[in-house]
């Protein structure tokens, strides 16, 4: 006898797998394992004294509130904080364009419910962030996908995805989850362009921009949209920058701490009170307690200063795997550079499977993300992702080793099999 | 100019409405008002000393877990917690049957998404809580009610709505929102065996069963379809109690604090499993820094002795609520006499409309829910809810003796104009 739910599951959730990256979390859980898998921020880094100090405050002069009942739209000093904190990026928002969430995760789940209907077609990067395909298959969204190359989206084939009329686009434009890749500034120029050509929106997705080790930060996708548009003569019936064509997200998840499942959304006025009636259904708001013990860790500079601090160590992990790889991997195999983030991208010759790879690699304790994951048609099997944020040197440098060892074995295998 | 996404919104976000609930709040802000509109607890009682400590505790032995990603499931030792709770209302469960979630609001919108498809019929107690409403509007949800008595849900009644066929039940058995009423026993089971008979599964919500003031606690929904279940030869392919028709509700919100967004859902295992699928899509997890820090406050008997508290308080203002209405208001009007939770129900006469004396209400400043808002069908204009406990005692007075006030002049200015 099996319970009476099963018949009752709504059609749509037939469509979610399980998630690749969540299963494979529980590998890394096996003492030994070197994971490469998750997406997970060094811990080391996380500013646990400051958050003992600022819990304190926080209950201390404001307990009550802390732990009541609070408004959808979040906490205001904080929506202020970020407010001031995106001008530097040229982003011009007041806090009535910023909704805070709980993580990026339900920014995505609340596009979700507020756009997509049954069968609509949503374009996204391909290989793309697996988190924002299980929360639109959930709405039964279809996807159509532009492939990635160093410079992010190609956009020379972006037209001819355009013409299928997706509801919106997706983008990540910053050392890309899984890629690596960065977007260009003139592809960044053409991609606004374009979208404003077919009206089709972008949800601009960006939790790692802050997180450049090199080089020069580019115009967010959303400043761009702005320009564009206060270029032109208009009668906006919503004063200011955020009227456009663009929906951007971030999240204190990779400079601050994760564990708080804290993000926001930045929008029209006249979207963000949409989404608020929208959270209101999913969570009432979020953790009243989480927002204000975050601001006041935040508010007075630390955040610049520690993901300053975070880019240091992010850059050398980076420099070790990638000087490892070099080393290690045998030839034949290719992957992204990236210029921040917490991913590198690898590319296998096309005979080879990355789960099959990875089978082997659990046996010598190293782990990763087969590409396939990534891919919303299930294609990409020769590609997989490796982390460098959250492993320390030393187990980077065994951890490349491991699965050089393990490539050069199955590429060795596989070429005896090839003459045999 | 409007912006882009209006004409986007996905079709399910047409139907719904802002939560007259979220609006009100905003009055409560004005000063002087006395609100007895909110769910809000006594943020007096909130134990703001023992999360003092707990956080600390938290950081300094477990700083890098708790600010860092963890399972969707959510924190064993909590979860543990909650298992062992249970066991004293007879609910036997295993970890494995918790899933952790972002506040009771959460579970049900993880319902919907689960078991709702467009145009699905969900039979609910009529009035009912509105955030399930809301929840599952967004799912195009269509609903069928049952009125409740003094006794809860009219199970005479129930036959005839069962024949539409309807996804599910979702039943507030314990000191109802809005309605402050408790299902019978002689009901419960009558509504576990037509749940049998028609194969219509429950959705049993029990956010205040604990604030029980007076009389003895009656067997959760969950319990008496166990023993049903159990009192057959079966071959379940699911080992222990969960395996049957009721996937069951509570949150800390009202026992600890609702600021922290923290709930939890008993169901299955394989219901479970489905549901952690379905919430890594919606948020990955709930903070782990919150579930730590809660389970800290509550691990060593503390909230046993802290809901006695409660329980305490809120029974006085219950009864000085009562009392000052027996006194105060007019005859002619009618109310639920709650033996727990945070609500009572008031019946005007039918020729009076709520919220025509809410708008009166507010500029005497008091404000209260007006009845329609917890209807499907918008109808229950004669009736609104009160909350007892978030005012304390002198505020009740004087704001059941201006309401009191309020309604005697809607009455004779009414009875003026009929005799006129």
């Amino acid at each position: 006898m099996t319970t009476p739910w099963k018949q009752r599951y709504a059609q749509r959730t037939q469509r979610m797998g399980s998630s690749t990256i969540r299963e494979l979390l529980k590998l890394t859980e096996q003492p030994d394992m070197i994971s490469f898998a998750g997406g997970l921020p060094a811990p080391e880094l996380f500013p646990v004294d400051e958050f003992k100090r600022a819990a304190q405050r926080v209950l201390k002069q404001h307990g009550s509130q802390a732990l009541q009942y609070s408004t959808t739209e979040g906490y205001l000093p904080l929506r202020e904080f970020i407010v001031e904190k995106m001008s530097h990026y040229g982003i011009q928002a007041s806090p009535e364009n910023v909704l805070i969430t709980s993580g990026s995760q339900q920014a995505l789940d609340l596009i979700g419910k507020l756009l997509i209907n049954s069968g609509d077609l949503i374009l996204t990067e391909s290989p793309t962030y697996l988190g924002a395909l299980q929360a639109w298959r959930a709405y039964q969204a279809e996807f159509t996908t532009v492939p990635i190359d160093d410079d992010g989206l190609q956009i020379d084939l972006l037209a001819e995805a355009l013409c299928g009329g997706p509801k919106f686009m997706y983008i990540l434009p910053n050392f890309q989850n899984p890629g690596g890749v960065t977007l260009s500034l003139d592809r960044r120029q053409a991609l606004i362009e374009m979208a404003d050509r077919y009206g089709v929106p972008i949800i601009e997705d960006d939790p790692y921009g802050e997180l450049r080790f090199e080089g020069n930060h580019l115009p967010p996708l959303v400043v761009l949209d702005a320009e564009k548009l206060n270029g032109r003569a208009h009668n906006s019936d919503e004063a200011g920058f955020f009227r456009g064509n663009v929906i951007y997200l971030s999240t204190f998840s990779k400079t601050l701490a994760p564990g708080l499942r804290l993000g926001w959304m930045v929008a029209p006025k006249s979207v963000i009170r949409r989404c608020v009636q929208v959270k209101q259904g999913m969570d009432l708001h979020t953790s009243s307690f989480v927002q204000m013990v975050a601001y006041e860790v935040v508010k007075k500079e630390f955040l610049t200063k520690h993901v300053r601090r975070i880019r240091e160590v992010y850059k050398e992990r980076r420099d070790i795997m990638i000087g490892t790889m070099l080393r290690q991997f045998p030839p034949g195999i290719i992957w992204t550079w990236p210029a921040g983030g917490l991913f590198l991208w690898v590319t296998l010759p096309t005979w080879l499977d990355a789960t099959a790879v990875l089978e082997k690699a659990i046996t010598h304790k190293v782990a990763f993300v087969p590409g396939t994951a990534f891919f919303p048609d299930g294609s990409g099997h020769n590609h997989f992702r490796l982390n460098f944020s959250n492993a320390q040197p030393a187990q980077i440098e065994e951890g490349i080793r491991r699965l050089g060892q393990v490539l050069a074995e199955v590429i060795e295998n596989n070429a005896q099999m090839a003459y045999a």
